[in-house]
């Protein structure tokens, strides 16, 4: 089947660009250890000793304004830069409440509430950052969203820092599996 | 693999529970022609005499806000009403550049420019809607959503009013492809 070129995979095993330094089980259950993890984009098969698959694709905003839509562009840098040796892929579950409010109250939890955009800007250029959807994926997926972070060592602590602060805040309340995987790149 | 429970096929070919009557490309490329469609609900397989088979999830709403919300849910019937006998299966894709619109002017496109909501719930109760989207499924799929119809035959003259309303509006502008597949249900 021809595959959408949007669909990436994150295999968790024993090779791949990125070692695992770190997983921490924010809420509910964790994922199999793994030493590494390969990033694969549209149908590129994985390699064969994988633990695990996580898969998404990118997609359209769904909460973003036009305004908040132009200061992400303008501030937001793109994954690969050399010096962002530091990684984070954050798989993360909403809960069927969540999925259930309609589409102005979701907005009104994640942004009037939560400041999830404006807590995220804070952090560009330092963090680049992609994010995957699962959830209208036809399969049984595991999670609702992957969010992948790259950046340089000196800003982990500011990584950190955003984390907690979106830990914090209203929308997490509908937050019921989290797992942040921290990772540093490889050498090639 | 296990699959999303929210899951629908729509397979085109020889046989199912849907005899196609008509088929119209409004925008863009038309399907195969084909006798009948069947309807697959999750991971159950398709009959092997298909010509097509179109996929979609169904999900949370997208652009609905509370007021709507409640006033749909007050109004809308169940599919599968006995008196229900006539269907429609409409496939629509969305231009790239509707894609990369914020969610705010999608919205206001949407509703505020073209009443999508109002119009709709103007012919409930009498027509039946099961909405799936495709465009985040894994596969390379043709659309990006396929809605699904039912009505009795009294109301046919109903439908094609809803269809042509909605066509005639704003949003309508970034639709590329649409193909309307009228149908009857096959006696059982």
């Amino acid at each position: 089947m021809d595959m959408n070129q949007r669909l990436f995979s994150f295999a968790g095993g024993n090779s791949g660009a990125w070692r695992v330094t770190d997983v921490l089980a924010v809420a509910g259950e964790s994922l199999k250890s793994v030493g590494n993890i390969g990033i694969f984009s549209g149908g590129s098969a994985s390699p064969r000793d994988t633990s695990w698959t996580l898969r998404g694709v990118t997609s359209n905003e769904r909460y973003v304004v036009r305004g908040e839509k132009a200061s992400l562009v303008a501030a937001q840098p793109a994954l690969g830069r050399p010096e962002a040796t530091q990684a984070a892929l954050i798989p993360i579950r909403k809960t069927s409440q969540w999925w259930t409010l309609p589409q102005d109250e979701r907005r009104a939890i994640f942004e009037e509430q939560s400041a999830h955009i404006k807590t995220g800007l804070k952090y560009l250029p330092a963090v680049a950052r992609r994010l995957h959807h699962c959830r209208d994926l036809g399969g049984a997926e595991p999670f609702d969203f992957l969010t992948w972070f790259e950046f340089a060592p000196a800003h982990t602590a500011a990584f950190d820092a955003l984390v907690a602060e979106l830990r914090a805040s209203p929308e997490w309340r509908y937050v019921d599996r989290e797992v942040d995987i921290r990772l540093v790149r490889n050498a090639p």
